[in-house]
């Protein structure tokens, strides 16, 4: 275990019927006036936004919106969001979304404190120093945004899906009502399960030694993740399941599974984000296929704990440890595959002439990864492992 | 998973040579005098002591002391260091050491924003609406009070060790360096295990269901530790595993495993702070005495986690599910044997005539537990199965 420092200070309000609360925790902070930040039309199908909305008014908190916000959302729409919180002057932001609608509203939150253009904070030019306080209502887990303090935005016009992390970037409050994600399609709560359990991997491989209690809480969030996971797939109302696997996301990249650690791996992430922002394929379908791809190349680096993971994770006994990590992978393949997702980069449309390219594309903040340090062309090898 | 609420706000600062850093952190908050509060010589035969004090020397912060609080800690400490507190009129508290010194301090804390008697707080009469600001320094790693909101003082005229929680009980910034445990005597070091242990038992056993990514969970924390403490006896300096265990013990009750699940059992919590008041039995001896016990008069209320205990723990899978559970409390009770802790009362000198009065003391707060409520015949039981 590596020295560190730990403090997550966002409170989370569990549960069903709990929306509700959302005024009465704004009011509680003295904000009169906030900016509402959320996608598209689910939040008025299951009557989030109602709810939200009735909250506000009875704590007499005022509200304007920004709606619109993308899976992988983009920079041009926090831009607009941060213009539109500054000519309202408003005192604080509300998220009402999964991950793309808390990452863009932590977006907005620091680019209202900074009078540069905020993607200066994405470049790495600038450290966030403070930020618009905000508040969150999540309607889909999958990236533990509602508890976590790093945002991941798409710059459109430079191909560059890049992230910030600070810690003035967690939100004040955040309201994780799981009932609200029974009528999620089936291939999101795939997604939901698949970034769960990557966010674990990138920490549980990332070579740093004398973690045992850390890969212990680890394995657990991952098998509790692929059960329920499962369960979800035949029935998915059982509001057990769905309270489950929505805490084992937001467990996922809360910093709790993070501490005395190296700070995680990152690369089958990084070159996730080069498919996203080329092919706007989802997240969790990106790393089904990146991730894999990503073992079969670097498990020699940390074969112990790809021997580890087979063991605990597949409950792989028989073979060599090299034997038992290669069937480990594949087997977490083929678990990517029963949720329907897409484990190659053909499924998914992409040429082979295409992979110079995506290469190219991650590349541009190589060298990726702790446990094997990628460059562009071990980039290139990854992606043809993962093309069919 | 139940509906829950969780915020931990304590700010963790972990690792070798961090102890030097209380100063600055106490000065971020703005403090200029605080009353550091300790127990006896320990902090000054491994340099804490003078570490702490640099420190708030090299930040300009005045200082006042109060010493003296024992294990177990007593309510006229308490009163005591209020009343120095108030006179000397600090801004702040520092607690340098175990849970007790957390324990007291967090006492002050509350007792320092009351007119009354601080004890009011224990008896449930009053609830703690603020507290003095309280930062610490962690010496001992066993309770996780570095990292909740939790107390227990002994009112020593009235023979009550009882608890007092409030959000408002939460450290600002506790400093956890475990190579300062490098030299605890062992059986100091087998009671930060068996406290940890008992501490993921209370809610392990609770009752509740559809928690299994906590019950994952808990059973990762119980493993390291068990693992960790085994590395310890025959090794006290090893860093690695005194860091593990420590970070075990601090997430065995920092509200982590607890999020969901119903609030705990703690009958055994209950049971042996009457054997700690009457016979002054350390807290983690008295738990290995009581756990196993307990764990045999109320097994078959919660047979299914009693088996996956003894299945997931210690590896038993030959039996039925009452044989498997049977033979995991066993050899539970034989690891805490291991760990050279008394496993009955005649071993701490308790006579078998002095059970009602221990079962009567008890009995002031009957009903206890979660899966079995028990009164005062309930308990004189458990304590005949663990007489010897």
């Amino acid at each position: 275990m590596k020295n560190f420092v730990y403090q997550n200070p966002t409170k989370i309000i569990f549960g069903q019927g709990t929306i509700q609360q959302i005024g009465k925790e704004i009011k509680k902070h003295g904000i009169q006036k906030v900016l509402m930040i959320y996608g598209g039309g689910s939040i008025f199908k299951n009557d989030v936004y109602d709810e939200v909305v009735n909250s506000l008014k009875e704590h007499g908190i005022e509200y304007v919106e920004v709606s619109g916000v993308q899976p992988n959302p983009v920079l041009s729409k926090v831009q607009e969001a941060i213009q539109k919180a500054k000519e309202e002057n408003v005192d604080a932001l509300l998220a009402i979304g999964g991950g793309s609608v808390y990452d863009t509203t932590k977006a907005v939150s620091i680019g209202c404190h900074y009078d540069g253009n905020v993607w200066d904070f994405y470049e790495g030019k600038e450290k966030p120093k403070s930020g618009m306080p905000f508040f969150g209502v999540l309607t889909i887990s999958a990236t533990a945004s509602e508890m976590n303090a790093g945002s991941v935005i798409t710059n459109e016009a430079e191909n560059k899906k890049w992230s910030c992390g600070s810690p003035v970037m967690y939100p004040k409050v955040s309201i994780i009502d799981p009932s609200v994600q029974a009528t999620l399609p089936p291939n999101q709560t795939a997604n939901t399960a698949i970034d769960t359990m990557a966010h674990v991997f990138e920490l549980y491989f990332d070579g740093t030694e004398d973690v045992d209690v850390l890969v212990e809480y680890s394995e657990g969030i991952i098998r509790s993740t692929m059960k329920h996971a499962k369960i979800l797939l035949e029935d998915p109302t059982n509001y057990q399941s769905r309270a489950q696997l929505a805490w084992c996301a937001t467990l996922g990249l809360n910093g709790s599974n993070g501490v005395g650690r190296s700070g995680g791996d990152w690369a089958s992430h990084g070159i996730e984000h080069s498919l996203s922002v080329l092919y706007g394929v989802a997240h969790g379908a990106g790393l089904a296929i990146v991730f894999p791809a990503w073992m079969k190349y670097v498990y020699s680096y940390n074969i112990d704990m790809f021997e580890r993971f087979a063991e605990q994770i597949f409950n792989i006994t028989e073979g060599t440890k090299e034997e038992k990590a290669l069937k480990g992978i594949e087997e977490l393949k083929s678990f990517f595959s029963s949720l329907n997702a897409p484990v190659t980069l053909k499924e998914i449309g992409v040429k082979y002439e295409d992979l110079d390219r995506i290469a190219d594309n991650a590349a541009m903040q190589a060298p990726h990864g702790a446990i094997k340090k990628l460059y562009r062309e071990d980039i290139l090898e990854i992606l043809k492992i993962a093309y069919e």
